[in-house]
């Protein structure tokens, strides 16, 4: 009997951080699929941010925390092997939730069907949890208009790199936020933004000042950091503020203080946050919104792909040091 | 020729706070009705706390800053003492913003006609500024649901109290942050609250834990301070935030830092400021929902009356103290 690899969690993030420490690599027999199942073979799995909070054993989140000894959660992409299932063919190729290891049985319900020409880079980056939350939080919380302006943070990232292209194709004043040169580079130069600012740099409120001469009208969040501060203090009235991500205060004991509600009341500003999960239902309407920017070509993407199932270990670090240039992918 | 009285903003509130010296007493003769317009004599005045804001040169308010030298802008109550108007007939009783003078002259607009027996009192505290905030914010924003847990700060103010009274009268546990036992005892024992807090309590958190056993579906923020950590602490999921007022924090050079927004995400909450003039064109559809709760009997006010046009000026900063009771009225 053939044997597959499957990474299981076995601790809660602690002071060391992430690594290989919190989890074990387990060999087990690859399943066979039983009757009204498939089995899948999992050949690229995404890495996202949201994964370090399904790693902590945080009851008020919005999906339960991944048991101790469970195979670590995470979506993926990968091909039919076998199937019992009416609806899905050996050589099908499709996405889902699938975990951390080489083989998966389902029975169907979550794994969604893509066409025969879809690449494994362009379903994990575009059309998997980066596109989904970049469509909803944009769009049905951003409420963008042509001709405001949109800051996003985490701009490089696979879902602020979207988020910005979007707003943009429909006529926005766009301006990110990355953490290096590069990636501020790889936004205004290859996805088109109006303007880039390192967070690292030491001039950030009369940068922000000039690459936002009309204020700010959308602030979509991935990120928290001291610039959450002076991107709020040029919200402009009515202004709508898309919390997504803090990824900079996940890890801290004491998260930083946000400004101060004044302005709320006299800008009268709305702020919403959001997970996807409250949205899987809106998935067909979500892609229906997204793929016509994608056939038009105005959704680039990069992907940062690692190597073997037990690279995703250190791999979630990236999130942390930003050193990620484009949506990580581990390929098996 | 008669003259009337009427107090002129003269100066921008300093570090010696709000007082006789930002203002100028003047007299000056009382007008006539021209075509088309209305003499009102006002017999009594509402001091809301958005006036602060007003006397500040705040250009990002969303009303203009009432310039120096003009008449302070405050809504009030008063009788029609001459007509040249066609919907307007001596001995009517209005409501509009009429500033602080004692006589008028409009040309209708924004001028509207009470019911023959309605008293001031019930007029400036229920049908005025405070009700229809108070019903903005609770039923369009915080989209209360019977069995739901409300908690609303500066619960005997004003706004605070209606908002209460509502949401109680719709079948939610309404918990009030007060300043004083005595407004403690006022909205538990007069107004029907489940409960009530004293910010200057030292136990705060344990009180408010105790008082919210289910948690906070809708927090309506009338003032700041440190307690807003607690109560944005035990928000439910998918919870609603109401800013409405931030009267601990609008005198000071560096307001109060606000919760971090990780809980945003996690919870999915949102917030949302708002202030009543852009609502002003939905006044009809806003008094339409909150007459029938008036009329059913279950919408207690207080007032608290100061006596004389002169004593505006100091009795503003009652709003800073809290030791008002009730509604703030000056009775001309």
């Amino acid at each position: 009997m053939s044997t597959q690899k499957e990474i299981r969690l076995i601790a809660r993030p602690d002071e060391r951080g992430i690594g290989a420490h919190l989890f074990e690599l387990a060999q087990t027999p690859i399943p066979s699929a039983k009757a009204g199942e498939v089995l899948i073979k999992q050949t690229h799995m995404s890495l996202d941010p949201a994964m370090i909070g399904w790693m902590h054993p945080d009851t008020e989140s919005y999906i339960p925390p991944v048991a101790l000894g469970d195979v670590m959660r995470s979506s993926g992409f990968g091909e039919v092997v076998e199937s019992q299932h009416p609806e899905f063919s050996v050589g099908d190729k499709v996405l889902g939730m699938m975990g951390w290891r080489e083989y998966f049985v389902s029975n169907g319900q979550g794994i969604n069907k893509l066409q025969a020409d879809m690449n494994a880079e362009m379903a994990l980056s575009v059309f998997a949890l980066p596109g989904l939350t970049a469509t909803q939080g944009l769009f049905n919380i951003g409420k963008p208009q042509a001709g405001e302006t949109l800051v996003v943070t985490g701009a490089a990232g696979s879902v602020g790199s979207i988020v910005g292209q979007l707003a943009k194709a429909d006529g926005l004043r766009v301006i990110g936020v990355v953490g290096s040169e590069e990636k501020a580079d790889w936004i205004v130069n290859e996805l088109g933004f109006d303007g880039a600012i390192n967070y690292k740099s030491e001039h950030l409120s009369q940068q922000l000042t000039e690459l936002t001469p009309d204020g700010i009208d959308v602030f979509f969040e991935n990120t928290g950091g001291p610039i959450q501060h002076h991107i709020f203090d040029r919200m402009n009235t009515h202004g709508r503020i898309v919390v997504c991500g803090m990824i900079a205060d996940y890890t801290t004991n004491e998260p930083a203080l946000a400004p101060n509600w004044i302005p709320m009341i006299k800008k009268r500003l709305t702020m919403q946050g959001f997970a996807m999960p409250d949205h899987f239902h809106q998935v067909p309407q979500l892609l229906e919104k997204l793929t016509p920017y994608v056939m038009q070509g105005k959704v680039k993407y990069r992907a940062h792909t690692l190597q073997g199932l037990e690279s995703a270990m250190e791999g979630l670090n990236l999130f942390f040091s930003g050193e990620n240039k484009g949506k990580l992918i581990v390929e098996l």
